[in-house]
């Protein structure tokens, strides 16, 4: 066995029994519901060993569980080994959720425990729901794995820095207005951020506390009158203070937000999004008080780039294009004559993008995959991973990075040599359905559940389809991933927005075979107001990313005229955009790579 | 002034008066939500003149006003212009909805009146939502409308048949089965069924009590252990008395509905549901039961046919498919020949399916409107509109059949000689939609709103669309348009189903140009399985309507490579299916009509 986690589950069980609790639930979160989380939140990982980015461990009296994705049966399988934890591969038939697991195990009437910032009022909801027949309480007042994880890295407190208002576009305070606006719409005395993106959107502030993300770990609590942001202190400077002050934000401590929560006034209305919220949180708020609970007006505005924001996406997107297509180039050129790996294109690129005035960092882990590799949807190369690359098959690169003017996410699928008419087909195909959406013009109104057949159509005629979302909104110097738009086909109740003027959405139709390769393609893309008539007012996407398609995989004989000449028209306009900033041999290279393509007779 | 009209309202208002009501509504309704009604519910017209199918009267005191929609304006324009009644043009900017009209109108606590049985529970609930200020109370005790029309035509009770079981497939007793084996997955004790196709559909009997649809007066209340039909017993032969009661159905007078429900024991659970049941019903349910309230479980099992209703409905379309193909044929050689109107082309069409055998009745107003009439979207040609049809431009028949082997409904397009350029751009492109939306490939879970975009991009990428949904239901030998499924790109909450195995849905887009021309294409499809891999189960759409498409209206220039193949394979299809039942010059006509178009070089 493990010596170290069994220990540590012994220790755990210890506290629990003292605190008569007959279950101890613990996720991987920050205190935010953030897609990525620093060191000082993996007390999942401390617990189990197990380091993949999604999972929940669940200790029992005399068991434990952890429940995880496909993406890391495998790697979740070894790291568990040793250990008395039972893998839990979620989603897979006959493998119980962990609110039925729970209804399964539990005797009646005992207590849950979870450290209650780490885990939504919705996900506490649902497992009430599920076991309603047990009668089982809740308990998620003490952080118990704080309380034995003696080396535990420090919380996060990173410099804030200001996202001047040339780039962010409209000011603190005019965003301060509009929200109010909308709190006097919903009768709303008090509305509280815990989202880390909207608060720094709100304040044209960023920071560093959460990996791959620009953001800062803070709540605001914004009223008619007054605005509290809860902060830890030494991480903003005299300059920021005074202007926060100016614009009337009053400055309180990070962990003081659930003591503000527990002061509000009888009869005052709190708008609150329970699926964001955490429980703790939600049982601050004083049952004198009235909760609205809604997705915040946050939400919405920061998916709607101002023009300010999109002249400045439009300029990250040149430099991005620029770097992605020198790396292009310099791997298709540089394998088989050089020992490359996964890892070290991966660095490549990331130098490639380094050297593009403005570059900050990744915006997320990237994905560089070759040949089976890329059939794995989510794959990252690490040191146990990596492989070289062969001058032959399809190696798919996803990548992204935040500039000072925006963020990028793009996905090129890149021939490094021979491919087979399999992976040409496919590529092609996959290809027809990217550009197919991306030539959708639309009244007003659609949502991204309306488009999504048109990426997928090509794939679903010949009887294949992909297991992901077709697109997701992405945020100025932000979340990589933020709603509430998307392509997607399926329907889920109040998930479902218009597609706005201004909303930056990726569109990444893709096709994996097991063991064999994997495709995507995803360029991010600005929806646009068209011609408005009586029909309504049409709406159309322009395309973001600027890196030309691989050519040298695509199969002219497989598209229709009308894929032909969007494939053309989008190379044409790579060619114009970025040609500028290129020079001699990638120049050249860019040339051949947006020449026409013309279909043989 | 109108006299007669005045004088009923005038007598109208001392009865408001008598039971102290501000206000009373009148709409146009049977008392189960059907979509057409028999003369003894044309109440709204009786006290207003207003003929059209669709339309709301209130009056208030001192005033009156009738709510209808686009279809009428010009109508209703014309038919209150000597009466004191008000037009409320319904959509239009600035014209109060119902309740906003009440609440502006009304002063507090005061009465607001109607006949309880001819509105739903949740029109009353909208008003009483949007009224809530005034403290208003609803009356749904009495119809006014009947103390005063005298000569009130009689409640329609027309003899009930029996569909054999070899037309319904599966037999009364195993469908009552099926339904309470959905009403112990609720919990529900009893089930209300209002809707008279699901009463009808349940039962394997037909009716002729509702105009174009073979229906009967009645409700049905569904127990664990009894079931009681609520019928006007003259309506029921010896024979079926018999057959029911071997079902284990009780029979009750149609007015005892009520009571029943008045009867109902404490603890109870019934299951309603609110947007069809009348006031009248939802508060005859004593408060000592439990409401479940939700679609009932008969819309989802009535919509997906068996494979016996399939096999018949395939039968109905061959003949159907026949008798329009000859009319088509006689319509293009005729028109021009002989003096031919859009009433005399509807009564010709009906003697073509008449001689069909099995052929029972029209499925609905057909609608024949040649030229401009084409472009108002429920143009239904009467003696004030009648026009000749000359040998040019288009006419649009959108017409349908109730055969003892299903319903259909069909729309072609047809040219009666030259047509511009510009209609055949319009009809080509309509066409593409049509063919795109039938070619729709997709795993199952997919609903109509994800593939509704197929049948607009063609239209949409031109600057164009029309105000009307893509596809409806259609109705085993009930009412042609019936849910849950549809084809359409709003995504209402709560209104979207996977498209199923054994539904029939029409795919009819169109384009409409206003005082020029009309263009609709539409075939009913039935929705099928087709390969099973490990991307799921894929799905598609086989054409039950089988005639052809006009080739003398199409530009093939304008269709891609596959959508001349697929307009190609289905009129290959029609001939391969509908020859065999033609001769001489209507099967040389199909021979042409259906043969292969080619594009020119």
């Amino acid at each position: 066995m493990h010596n170290i986690i069994e220990m540590r589950l012994q220790t755990l069980r210890q506290l629990m029994k003292q605190r008569e609790l007959a279950a101890y639930i613990i996720p991987t979160d920050d205190f935010h519901s953030s897609e990525y989380v620093g060191e000082y939140f993996k007390a999942r990982e401390y617990m189990s060993g197990f380091t993949g980015s999604a999972g929940t461990l669940v200790i029992l009296e005399d068991e434990a569980a952890l429940w995880t994705d496909g993406r890391y049966f495998i790697q979740a399988q070894e790291q568990l080994r040793d250990t008395s934890i039972l893998l839990m591969k979620a989603g897979q038939p006959g493998v119980p959720t962990i609110a039925e697991y729970l209804q399964e195990k539990l005797q009646e009437s005992v207590k849950v425990g979870f450290d209650g910032r780490t885990v939504t009022e919705q996900f506490v909801k649902g497992i009430a729901e599920k076991t309603d027949t047990k009668g089982i309480t809740f308990y998620g007042e003490e952080d118990l794995v704080g309380m034995i994880w003696k080396e535990r890295p420090k919380l996060p407190a990173e410099p804030v820095w200001e996202l001047d208002v040339r780039y962010g576009g409209v000011s603190r305070e005019e965003k301060l207005d509009a929200v109010r606006e909308k709190m006097r719409l919903k009768e709303a005395d008090v509305l509280l951020v815990t989202a880390l993106d909207e608060v720094a959107w709100l304040l044209n502030l960023r920071g560093n506390d959460v990996r791959n993300t620009p953001v800062f770990l803070s709540y605001m609590l914004i009223g008619q009158e007054k605005v509290v942001l809860c902060v830890q202190e030494q991480i903003l400077s005299e300059e920021i203070r005074k202007k926060l002050q100016t614009a009337g934000v009053e400055l309180n401590s990070y962990d003081k937000i659930g003591e503000l929560l527990g002061g509000l006034k009888p009869g005052q209305h709190i708008w609150v999004d329970s699926k964001q919220i955490s429980y703790r949180l939600m049982h601050s708020i004083p049952d004198h008080v009235a909760i609205v609970d809604e997705t915040g007006p946050v939400t919405g505005m920061k998916a709607v780039k101002n023009q300010a924001e999109t002249e400045h996406i439009r300029a990250a997107h040149v430099k991005d294009g620029v770097a992605v297509t020198r790396f292009m180039r310099w791997l298709k050129e540089h394998v088989g004559t050089e020992e490359i790996t996964e890892m070290k294109a991966v660095s490549k690129l990331e130098t490639f993008r380094e050297q593009m005035d403005g570059y900050l960092m990744p915006s997320f882990d990237p994905i560089l995959a070759y040949g089976a590799h890329a059939a794995i949807i989510h794959y990252e190369p690490t040191t146990q991973t990596d492989i070289p690359l062969l001058p032959k098959g399809l190696c798919l690169a996803d990548t992204g990075g935040h500039y000072r003017e925006g963020t990028t996410d793009i996905t090129r699928t890149i021939a490094l040599g021979e491919v087979t008419a399999e992976e040409r087909r496919a590529y092609t195909i996959v290809l027809r359905g990217h550009l197919n959406l991306a030539a959708a013009v639309f009244p007003y109104g659609v949502c991204g559940q309306n488009l999504d057949v048109l990426a997928r159509e090509p794939l679903w005629e010949n009887g294949l389809d992909y297991n992901h979302g077709t697109g997701h909104g992405v945020g100025y110097l932000l979340n990589v991933h933020e709603g509430p738009q998307n392509f997607r086909w399926r329907i889920r109740e109040g998930d479902y927005v218009p597609l706005e003027e201004g909303m930056v959405i990726s569109n990444e139709p893709g096709f994996y075979l097991e063991g064999r390769f994997g495709i995507r393609h995803e360029n991010l893309m600005l929806c646009r107001k068209g011609e408005k008539n009586e029909y309504g007012q049409f709406m159309y996407l322009e395309p973001l990313t600027m890196v030309p398609f691989d050519r040298d995989a695509i199969d002219p004989q497989l598209l229709t005229d009308r894929e032909l000449a969007l494939l053309n028209a989008y190379h044409k306009k790579v060619y114009d955009t970025i040609a500028p900033y290129l020079e001699e041999d990638d120049l050249a290279w860019l040339t051949k790579a947006t020449e026409e393509i013309v279909r043989n007779a």
